[in-house]
């Protein structure tokens, strides 16, 4: 995977939040995924397909950290990950993946994104299994952590 | 979603699992799907991009289903969901996907696959984003339920 596709998806992400849910998240440092330490509560994922590459990504939250946004975003907390927690996790991944297509289009790299599906499960682990490197970036915040994946095929 | 779509899955699955696991699934009725009522302990996703549409499907295994497919194709059954039990889960997941694949181009649906992703935890629930009709499909077996299900856009 080239490490040029990595920062659109973080940029992508913390623009996304700042400006629909006015939180600042902290990006910890990207690294190379060998374990399955990303564990969420609700994750959105999609996959990438382009003419050089073909891949898949993915967003998970902590559950106190997707209700916070969803607080945010909508001024309402559901207290539990319901359809429209995943309505907006559904969103959220569609929103970050535009704005890193479009920031890697202007790069030269092309893909057509598929549509996003959101999983949601107490605990659960993602594993891409695209092959080629992953590359795991959490984020901070006071309300809980996120991590983005990414796996493009080399 | 055209609703020619759905039978090359479901025909696929019950291909990949009599071929490599050497067992009879046995298909419900497919329906839409309106609520949240699959869940699962492992899933396979996978994004698709065509010209005429893009969407994606995903395939939900209860463990003790997901297990005895492991003991059935190599011979051991770990008693979790470990990296082995994920890695047969892509792979059955891009097996499937490949043959609806072939199917649907003698038809005249072109797509293409992006990679597959595979969630762990117990008691998930997968919800499909795309705006579109969802279909859900039904596997019984002595050793438990599997799922898929497809949504490609309108």
């Amino acid at each position: 995977m080239n490490v040029e596709f990595i920062n659109p998806f973080l940029q992508s992400l913390l623009n996304v939040v700042s400006t629909m849910a006015s939180m600042q998240l902290t990006p910890g440092k990207p690294r190379l995924k060998t374990d399955n330490l990303a564990k969420g509560d609700v994750s959105g994922l999609i996959g990438m397909v382009g003419p050089q590459t073909k891949g898949s990504m993915s967003i998970t939250f902590d559950q106190s950290l997707a209700l916070q946004i969803m607080q945010n975003m909508l001024g309402e907390n559901p207290g539990k990950i319901n359809d429209e927690v995943t309505d907006m996790v559904g969103e959220i991944t569609n929103m970050v993946t535009g704005g890193a297509k479009n920031l890697l289009a202007e790069k030269g790299y092309d893909f057509e994104m598929a549509t996003p599906v959101v999983v949601a499960g107490v605990g659960h682990r993602i594993s891409h299994k695209a092959d080629g490197t992953k590359m795991i970036m959490p984020f901070t915040s006071p309300y809980g952590t996120a991590y983005i994946e990414i796996c493009f095929e080399n």
